[in-house]
C-alpha cells in the first residue's frame, strides 16, 4: 500500500522525534475487564479475561490505573439512557492511565505519556451532532473500566503531571461538562456570580473553574459539613436548603437582590423553577442534568421568563479541544479534583451501588 | 453659563453644517393628543388639545404622521401591562414623522428629517438593564398618538426615505423584535431554516429579516388565503396549522428530518411545546411574545430539551442601535414592511378595537 | 477481532440502510493519476498508472470527474509553498466525484453519493492547530488529479444535486476561505457593506456570499469588462482600478463617507494599505491571500489603523463544518460557482500554466 | 412643563428612595480649577476661581478628591492628540470624588455617592461611533482637574469601597483600556497565556485583571527592580529586555513554544513586531497604544501574519458597561490599583512633568 507509505514516511520527516518511538511488542498477556452482560443490576458487571490486543494503525494501548463513575454510567447499567449500549460493553467512560503502545500512525502519544478519554470519543470541536454523539466511551465503544484500553488515538488526552492517578480519573466527564457549562454559552466575567446545585462532581468542578474565572460562587447544599467543605473549596456563600427550602429568596439576598449571571442547572425537574427564580437580568441558565431520564415535566413560569431575558441552554459534555482547554488551566492552577471515596478494581459493583446512594461530595474512583 | 457656551461653540465648530440650522420659531399653536385618562377601555383615549411645546436644549419637536399599534398597547390600554403606565399618558410606542424643531444641543437631527422613535427611549445599546426598562414610549414616557411629540434626541432614529409614513411608523416594535430575534442570538447562516408562527407585525418582519439573511422560511399559519401573501413575502413553505393541528411532523419533513434552526417564538405559553418539537440539535428558539401576561404556565418536555440541545433566548424589542441596524437593511434592500389596514387620527379607537381581533396580517396603523 | 465486529453490529443496528450497502469488489483495474516528480516547473506533473486498491475500513474511493486549481497548487508545483508536498504526490486540493466504494466502516457515505474533498483533511471544526494544519489533500495526503482518488471518510462532504462536476470541483478551497472570511469573525449584519477585490475565485465567491448575507458589495477590478460580470453577479458598485487607481476616495464616497465594514482583502502585501483606508469604524479586515509567499513588509500606518478601530484576522482556508455549512447554503439558494475555462484532463500543464497568467474571471478547472 | 412633571411624579413612584433626596443647595462658593489656556506648555495650565455651579436637571455636581494621568492628558497639554481640545477646557480625563448635589431627574447617584467619571461621556455601550468618540472629559468636554466638577448622570459610575480616592481616581482610562482589551475580543480562557509590556498604568492593569481570568501573565520590562514587583503583582513570569533586547525568543520557549494567547500591545510601532513574533496560533492582539500619535509606519512581516493566523484589533478605552463590570470584578475581588507617585494639587505641572518621563510603575495622581 504505497499512500500510507508515503504518508508514514512524510510524517517521520516532518516529525524526528516519531523515528525515536521504539517498536513496540505487546507479550501474549492476559488482562481483565468488566463487561455489562445484561442491564438493570450490579450483578451484571462481569469480570472477564482476554489477551491483550496489539494497537492498529491509529490505536494506542493504555494501562488503566482509574475510572471514575458518573451518573449515566448508573442509567447505562440499568438500561435507561438513551443510547442504548453494545451488548456485553466495557462500562465507564472516565479514566486514565499510561500508553503502553501505539499503533504506527499515532501522531499525539507515545510510550509513557499519561492520558484519559474524550467522552465523545470522535466530537473534537464545533457543534455537536447526532453522529459524533453515537461514539461514546463505555457505551457504545468499549470503556475504560479494564486493565488495558484499546482506544482510538482522536479519543485520548494528555492529563496534567500533577495529579494522581485517580484525580486524573475524574476529569473528563463531570469536569468537562462543568467547563462547557462555564466557558461555552455567555461568557463569565470576573465579579460576576455563579450558582451551583449540590456537590456532585459537576457542581464542584463549576464551583472550582468559576474561581478561576473571577466569579463569586454560591453554592446550594443541603448538609452542613458539605457546607465548610464548599468554603473551603472557593464557593463565596453556601445555602444549606435543608434548613432553608425555599432557598431563592436567600440566594437574591446575597446578591444585593441582584439575582446570578450564571446557573449551573444540575437538579433538573427537581430545582430548574427555584433556579430561574434567582437568574439575574440577563442570566445564562446551563442545563447539565441528565434531564433525558426524568418523566417529570419541566413547569417554568412565563413571568420569570420574561422579566429576566434568560437564556437558558442544554449542553451534552463536551468536545475534546474543550477537554484540553480544561486540562491546561487545571494544570496552570495545580487544581485538584475532589474525590468521595476510592474503591479497589475488585469491588467496582460496591462502588455502583456507593454511588447510586447519591450523597456525595465529589467523584467516586475505581482503583485499577 | 460658560461652559455649556463652550460645548456648543466646539460642537458647532466640529459640524460646521450645524451651523445652517435656522432659529426656529414655535407659534402659539395647539395640537391634540390621544390621552389614556384610565385603563380598561378604548373610551378610556381622551382627545385633547394643547399648545405646542418649544423643545429644551435636546429635545426634538416632532410632527407626527403615522403610528402603529402593538400588543403592548393593548396591555396598557387594559392596565395589565407588567409596568404601568403614567395616568393621562399619550399612548403607543410606534409611530413616525418629521422634525418641525430642535434643541440648542441636538446633534443628530436637522429640521425636515423623518424619524421614528425607540420602543426604550434611553437603551441606546449593549445589555437590557432593569433602569432602561423603565423608559418607554406611550407608557411611562409620553407617546405617539399625537400630533406633535416632543422627544429626548437619544430616542429617536431616521428612518428611510423609500417608507411611506405609514411604513416608517410599523418599524420599532415588531420590526425591532424580530431583528433582535434573528441577529442578537446564535448568528443565522444562510441555509439555514427559520421558523416563524403566525402573520402578526414581528412573525412578518422576521420572515422578511430571515429572508435577507439567506435563510430557509417555514411559517405556520391557520388560513390558507394568509398563505399566499406568506410565499409572495418570500416564505419558502407555509403550514396551515387549521387543517394540520399536529403540524410538528410536517415542519421536520419539511426539513429532512433536521428540524429548525431559528424558531421565532410568537406565541408564548399556546404553541411553545409544538416548537420545542421542531427543534433541529443545536437550535436557537427566541422567546418574543408578551409573557408575562399569559398565565399559563410552560411545560417543557424534559427529553424534547435534553435531546436537541436547544437554546433558549427570552428578548424584549432592542436597543436603539439595534434599531438603526435594521433601518440600514431596510433601507438598503427597499423592503416594505406589511400593512394590514389604516385607521384615521379620530377612529384611534375602533383601530384598538379592530387590532384586539387578532386575526391580523400585518400591522395595523393610525394615520394622523 | 471481537470488539470491532461488536461496533460494526451496532452501527448497523442503528442505522438499518448500512445494511442495503452492497458488498464492493474492486476488480483489477488501471487508474491513472498525476504525479509531482519533482518542483519548478509543469513539465514535472507526470501522469502515471497505478491498480485501482480497496478502500480500507475508513476510507472511500472517488472515481473524480473534476479539480479546480487555486494560487496554493502554483506554489506547491514551484516548491515555494510554506508546507513541503510529499516526493510523487498527486497534486491539488479542489475535486468533485462519484463515490464508488466504501471501507466496512464508513457511515456517511454509500456508493453514489456526489463528494468533494476537505482542503484540510482532518480539520473537522474548532480552533485550527498546527497538527491538523499538516494534513493538506494534494501536498502531505494525497490530491484529487487522479482518475481514482482514496480518501479517509472525514475528509469529505457531499456535494449539492444542482451543480455540474465542474461547479462542484470549484468549492473546496476558495469557496471555503471566502466563507469563513464572511462568517467566521465579526459577523455581517444585512445592510452592511463588504469589498471584494479583483475577479479570482476567492472573491467571487465572496461577493456572491455577501449578497446571501444581504450586504451591500462593491468590487474592485483592473478591467472594464469584468465589471459588467461583478455587477451580473451582485455587486451594487464596481470600481476599476486601472483608470482610477487611487480608488479608497471613490469607494469611501460609494458609503457616503463611512467606509466598508467588512474588507476581503485577497491582494495581500500590494493592496492592504489601500484596503485599510476605507475601512469604516469598527471595520473587520479579513487577510486571505497567501501572504507566506509574498517577501515585501506589509506597511500599516498607525493614524489610520488607530482612527477606524480596525479589527484584522488572518484566516486559512476553513474546517469541514464550515464547508458543510457552506454547501448546504449554495445548495439552498441554487449559486453557481464561477467558472473561467475548463480543461481536459490530458491538459492539466496548460491548465496550470493558463491559471498562472493570473487574470481570470473565476475558476479554473480540469475535468477527468 | 407638565409632561416632565409626569415623568418625574412617576420616577419617583417606581423609586421611593428617591423621595429621600435632600432638596440641595448650592452656596455662593468659589472654587479652583485648572484650565488649559494654550498647549505647549505645562505652564499653560493656569488655576483659575470660579462660583460653584448648581446642576441641571440631568447634572451632578462631584467635590473632586483626586486625578490620575494618562498619556493622553500630556498629548491634550503638548496640542497633538488627534481630537482638538476645547480652548480653556478643564483638563484631565479621570478622576474620583464625592456626589454634593444632583440635578431634579438624576437616577443613578444620590448625595454622598463616591464616583468616577467615563472617559467618553456619553457611550454607555455597543460599539464604538465618531459621535460619541466626540465627547471626552478634559478635552472637548470639562474634565476632572478641579475641586468641583459638574457632571452629566450618564458619564458617572460608581467606585468601590475599599478603594482610597487616589486609587479610585486611576480606574477610567488605563483601566477600561486594559479590561477592553481582555475581555472584548477572543475570550482569554483559564490556562491561557497573557503578555504585557511595560509598567504603564495599562500594563499593570492587565496583569491584574489576568491574573483574576486565570491566566498565566509573562511581562516585559526593562528594570530588574520592576521585574520584582511584577511578581508580586501576580505576573508567572517577566523578562528584563534590557538584558534581553531579542526577547521573543525567551518568551517562546517560557510558552514551550506554543508563544502566547493574548498580546497586550501597549509599546505600539516600536514593539509590535516583536509582539507578533511571539504569537501563538490563533492569537489576539490588542492594540491599544496611542498609535495616531506615532509618526513611525507599522511594518509587519507577512509571513508571521500568515503562520499564526493573527486577529489584531485595535480598541480605544471602552464604554460604560465595560466600566462598570470592571469595577464590579475590582470590588469582588478587594483589587487595589498600582500608584506610582502622588502630587498635592498645587503641584499638577509637576506630575504631568514627572509624568512624561515615562519610567513609571503605575499611575500619577494629584490629589486634589
Amino acid at each position: 500500500m504505497p499512500w500510507r507509505k508515503m504518508i508514514n514516511d512524510w510524517r517521520l520527516w516532518i516529525n524526528p522525534q516519531a523515528t525515536a518511538r521504539p517498536s513496540f511488542a505487546i507479550k501474549i498477556m492476559i488482562m481483565r475487564a468488566y463487561h455489562l452482560e445484561d442491564t438493570g443490576a450490579v450483578k451484571k458487571l462481569i469480570l472477564q479475561q482476554h489477551p491483550i490486543q496489539e494497537p492498529g494503525p491509529t490505536e494506542v494501548l493504555v494501562r488503566m490505573h482509574a475510572v471514575s463513575l458518573n451518573r449515566r454510567d448508573t442509567y447505562i447499567l440499568n438500561g435507561v439512557y438513551p443510547l442504548p449500549s453494545v451488548p456485553g460493553v466495557i462500562p465507564v467512560s472516565d479514566g486514565a492511565g499510561e500508553v503502553v503502545a501505539v499503533g504506527e500512525a499515532v501522531q499525539r502519544f507515545t510510550i509513557g505519556d499519561h492520558v484519559a478519554g474524550s467522552y465523545f470519543a470522535r466530537w473534537v470541536d464545533g457543534p455537536f451532532s447526532r453522529e459524533l454523539g453515537r461514539y461514546q466511551l463505555g457505551c457504545t465503544l468499549p470503556g475504560m473500566l479494564t486493565e488495558y484500553a484499546l482506544l482510538e488515538e482522536e479519543s485520548l488526552v494528555h492529563v496534567p503531571p500533577h495529579l494522581s492517578w485517580e484525580e486524573a480519573a475524574t476529569l473528563p466527564c463531570a469536569g468537562l461538562t462543568a467547563w462547557s457549562a462555564l466557558t461555552g454559552g455567555g461568557p463569565v466575567t470576573p465579579g460576576q456570580t455563579v450558582l451551583t446545585i449540590g456537590t456532585g462532581g459537576v457542581a464542584l468542578f463549576a464551583l472550582q473553574f468559576a474561581k478561576m474565572l473571577g466569579a463569586k460562587v454560591i453554592a446550594i447544599t443541603s448538609c452542613p459539613e458539605k457546607a465548610a467543605r464548599l468554603i473551603e473549596l472557593g464557593a463565596d456563600d453556601v445555602i444549606n436548603r435543608h434548613t432553608i427550602p425555599n432557598w431563592p429568596p436567600a440566594v437574591r439576598a446575597l446578591t444585593n437582590g441582584q439575582g446570578i449571571d450564571h446557573i449551573i442547572e444540575t437538579g433538573g425537574a427537581d430545582t430548574i423553577e427555584q433556579s430561574l427564580q434567582v437568574a439575574a437580568l440577563n442570566a445564562n441558565v446551563a442545563l447539565v442534568s441528565v434531564l433525558g431520564i426524568q418523566k417529570k415535566m419541566i413547569e417554568i413560569d412565563p413571568i420569570i421568563l420574561a422579566g429576566n431575558l434568560v437564556t437558558m441552554r442544554r449542553l451534552f459534555v463536551g468536545h475534546r479541544t474543550g477537554l484540553e482547554d480544561m486540562i491546561r488551566a487545571i494544570a496552570v492552577h495545580l487544581l485538584h479534583p475532589v474525590i468521595d471515596r476510592v474503591f479497589p478494581f475488585e469491588e467496582a459493583a460496591q462502588a455502583y451501588e456507593y454511588f447510586a446512594t447519591g450523597r456525595l461530595m465529589g467523584k467516586v474512583v475505581i482503583k485499577i
